[in-house]
C-alpha cells in the first residue's frame, strides 16, 4: 500500500475527552476513530491488526476442533428469562431496544443462552457430543464508564467460544485444552511472557473461574503474581486462593493487569435452567455440561498498544503488525529505486507500506515510528550511489546498511 | 471437513413461522438458524458462503481503489440530527437504545452521516480527494415485517461503500466505475444474466437512483425489463423512465425481482447539511460530493438460494459453494479409499465435505443434494473393484465413472 493511497493521515489532534494511552496512540497513528466513549471505528490500518489477531485466535480454536459461526446481536427475551439473566438488575450492561410492536429485544453482550437455545434443537444423543463452536462478534455492553480506550468498549470485537459435553470429565479435559490454546494465542500475540492464568471468582457457578491477565500499567485489575512459580491470583479471591495453593501472601508481587481472556465452567447449571439434555447410552436424559471461553480481540489490541509503545509511538509485534515494512523514499533517484523495491517486495507477498509522499524525510521517519511498523527501509539518493539500503528496527532502534542481496537475505525474499 | 465433525445436521423440522423458501432450504440444510423473524445465525456452512460472497465483493471494491474499514453499530444522535435523519418519523427503521444516563443512541441502518462526521476531520484540501471506503457490517433495521427469510433481515450483513469527490464530474466517473464493479460482482456470484441496473426513484436527492435488481419469483419488487436492450425500470418510476428512455411501456416485460444492490448520488446535499468542505486550489471552501453504494451480502445469498434450487435442495454456484466436493463413502473398502482421496484432495487445497458417517448411502445422497455442493464423488466397494470413481454434477445431474487420472484431470489436481 502506498501512503498516498492510504485513507487516513497521522494527526496531532485528539478528542478532548480521550485520556487513555492506547486510544491516543491509535488515533494519532490513524488506526482508529472515536465515535463516542467506548465506541471506535477501525480504520484500514486498525482493521488489518484486528484481522491478524482474529486469524491467530481462529487457527488456535480450529486446532481444538471448534467450529466458527456467527450469531446475532438482536436477542429475544425468552431464552434469557429462562436463566434469569434478562433482568437489568441481574445483568447491568444490557442495551435493549424495541420492535415496532413494542416487543423488547436485547443486544447481545454474551451468547450462552442463544447457544443453548439453538443447540437444544441439534443435540439429542450422547453421540452428538462433544461440540464446540465460536464466533468473532461485535458485542455491545452498556458500560457506565468507558475511559480505557479500546481496552473497555461499549462496542468491541470478542471471540466467544462455547463447548458442550456429556460428562464433567470431558468438559474438564476440553477446558484444559482451551487453556493451552489460549496460552498459544498470547504467545503468538507477543504477550505470552506477561500473561498469567489466574484464579478468579467463579460467581455462582464454580469456586474459581480462570482469567488470563496481562501485566499492564493501564489495566483495571490488581494481580498478585509469583513469577517463578508462574502463579497469579486476582485480588478478589486472594485469601482463599493462597490457602488452596498453600502459599503465603507475602511471596506474591502486586501488579496492575488487564484481563485478556476469561473462561468459565458452567457445569450443568445453565442446562438445568434451560432444559438442555441429551439421551445417554441407556436412553436416560442427562443435562449437558457447558464451558464458555472469551477473548476480547480489540481489548488485546489495546493492551498490546499500551505495552509495546514508547514516546515516539507504537511498536507492533511482527505477528500482528498491519505491515511488515515501512519503505521510505528520499530524493529523485531514491524514489525510482524505492518504486522498484516496492514492486519487487509486494510481488513476493511482503506487506509493505510505502511512504511515497512528497514531504520532508523527517516527517516520514516520524510517521514510521508513530505507526510502529517493525522494519523501516530507507532508499535515498545518497544510498543509491553506494548501492545500499538502510534498514532500521523499530523495536531495538538498530540500523544497518545492506546490499540488495543482504536485504533479500534479511527479509527472506528472493532477489 | 468430515461430516462427523460438522456442527450441524440436516433437518426436516422447520420453525412454524418460516414461510420463505430461501430460509426453509437453508435451515433444513444446516446453513442458518432462525433466532426470530428476520434474525438468523449463520452456522459454519452458512458462514462459509457469506465469507465467499464477501471476498468477491472485497476484491471488486479494492479494484476501484476503495479501502476497507469497519464502523460501529452504536450511533450518537448529533450527526444524524444535522441531516434530519434522526427522527423516527423521517427514518422509520431505526432501532434505538439508551446509555445509563438516558442518552439515546441509534443502531446503524446505514453510515452516510457517520462517514461524513469522521471524514470532515480528515479531508481539508482538494489534494485529499477523491476518497472511497467500504465495510462489511451487521446492519440493524427495524422492519415492520420480516417474512422473506434472509432476503429481508432485521439484522443482516451489508457491504456499504462511500465515495467523496471534489467535483460532480469526478463523482460521476467513479459512480460509473462502481456500476461496472457491481456488474462484475453479480457475474461472479452467478446471477449476472438475471441482474439489471434499473432506474429507480432517487428520493429527494436525484431524479433517479440506480438499483441492481435480480429477476426472482420471491422478490418483493416489480420490474419492467427489455431483455434485448438490457433495460429495466422499477414500477414506481415507470412512466417517467419510459419517457426519458423513449420506449413504449408495452415493449417491457413485467417480472418479480429482488434488489441486490443500490447506489446513490447524493451530490453535495449531505455535505451542505453537515458542513463538509474542502479547500480548492484557489483556497476557496467547496462542498464535497458524496456517493453511497450498498450490496446486501446476506440478501444476495438468499436470492441465490431461491433461484438456484430444486425440489431436492440447494444448487450453489461454484464460486460461493461452501465446499466444492461432497465425498460419499460406501462400504468398508469404499471408506478406506475415500479416506485416502479425502486426504489427497484436502492436501491440495480442494474444499471437500466428506460424508464419513455410518448411515445408508441413500441418506448421504439426499444430503449431498440438499446441501447443494457442486460435485459429488462416490467411492463404493463395487467402484473400488473397478478402480473407478463416480462423479455427479449437482446442477446438471450428469454422472460419470472416472479413473483416478481422469478424476484428477477433471478437478485440476495433481495425482
Amino acid at each position: 500500500m502506498k501512503r498516498t493511497q492510504l485513507l487516513t493521515k497521522t494527526t496531532k489532534n485528539l478528542p478532548a475527552d480521550e485520556t487513555s494511552k492506547n486510544a491516543q496512540l491509535l488515533i494519532q497513528a490513524g488506526y482508529i476513530h472515536k465515535e463516542m466513549a467506548g465506541v471506535y471505528t477501525y480504520l484500514p490500518l486498525g482493521l488489518r491488526v484486528v484481522e491478524k489477531i482474529k486469524q491467530i485466535v481462529r487457527e488456535e480454536m480450529n486446532k481444538i476442533n471448534s467450529s466458527e459461526l456467527i450469531m446475532t446481536n438482536l436477542q429475544p427475551a425468552d431464552r434469557w428469562q429462562e436463566t434469569h439473566r434478562w433482568s437489568d438488575e441481574v445483568v447491568d450492561i444490557w442495551f435493549k431496544t424495541r420492535l415496532k410492536d413494542e416487543t423488547e429485544l436485547g443486544l447481545a453482550w454474551s451468547h450462552e443462552e442463544a447457544v443453548i437455545n439453538m443447540m437444544r434443537g441439534q443435540i439429542t444423543s450422547y453421540r452428538d457430543l462433544p461440540v464446540s463452536l465460536y464466533q468473532f462478534q461485535a458485542k455491545l455492553r452498556n458500560e457506565l464508564r468507558a475511559k480505557s480506550g479500546i481496552m473497555r468498549g461499549r462496542e468491541f470485537v470478542m471471540k466467544d467460544m462455547y463447548s458442550m459435553h456429556a460428562t464433567a470429565e470431558d468438559l474438564a479435559t476440553y477446558y484444559d485444552q482451551a487453556i493451552e490454546a489460549y496460552k498459544r494465542v498470547y504467545d503468538r500475540l507477543g504477550i505470552g511472557d506477561d500473561t498469567y492464568v489466574t484464579f478468579a471468582s467463579g460467581g455462582a457457578f464454580t469456586k474459581f473461574s480462570h482469567e488470563f491477565q496481562t501485566v499492564c500499567e493501564a489495566g483495571e485489575d490488581i494481580l498478585y503474581v509469583h513469577r517463578e512459580k508462574n502463579i497469579a491470583v486476582n485480588e478478589e479471591v486472594l485469601e482463599e486462593a493462597c490457602e488452596e495453593l498453600k502459599i503465603d501472601k507475602s511471596e506474591l508481587e502486586k501488579v496492575k493487569s488487564a484481563e485478556v481472556g476469561n473462561i468459565f465452567n458452567f457445569g450443568t447449571d445453565k442446562s438445568k435452567d434451560m432444559n438442555f439434555t441429551y439421551a445417554d447410552d441407556q436412553d436416560q436424559h442427562q443435562h449437558v455440561y457447558l464451558g464458555s471461553y472469551g477473548i476480547g480481540i480489540t481489548r488485546a489490541m489495546g493492551v498490546i498498544a499500551e505495552k509495546f509503545s514508547d514516546e515516539k509511538g507504537l511498536i507492533w509485534p511482527k505477528a500482528i503488525a498491519p505491515y511488515q515494512i515501512y519503505l521510505v523514499s528520499i530524493g529523485e533517484q531514491g524514489s525510482r529505486e524505492a518504486d522498484k523495491l516496492y514492486q519487487t517486495l509486494t510481488d513476493q507477498g511482503v506487506e509493505v507500506l510505502y511512504d511515497d509522499r512528497d514531504i520532508r524525510p523527517g516527517q516520514k521517519f516520524a510517521d514510521a515510528e508513530l505507526l510502529g511498523i517493525p522494519l523501516r527501509i530507507t532508499v535515498s539518493d545518497r544510498l543509491v550511489e553506494q548501492s545500499k539500503y538502510e534498514i532500521t528496527n523499530r523495536k531495538t532502534g538498530e540500523n544497518s546498511m545492506l546490499t540488495f542481496t543482504e536485504l533479500a537475505d534479511t527479509l527472506g525474499t528472493h532477489v
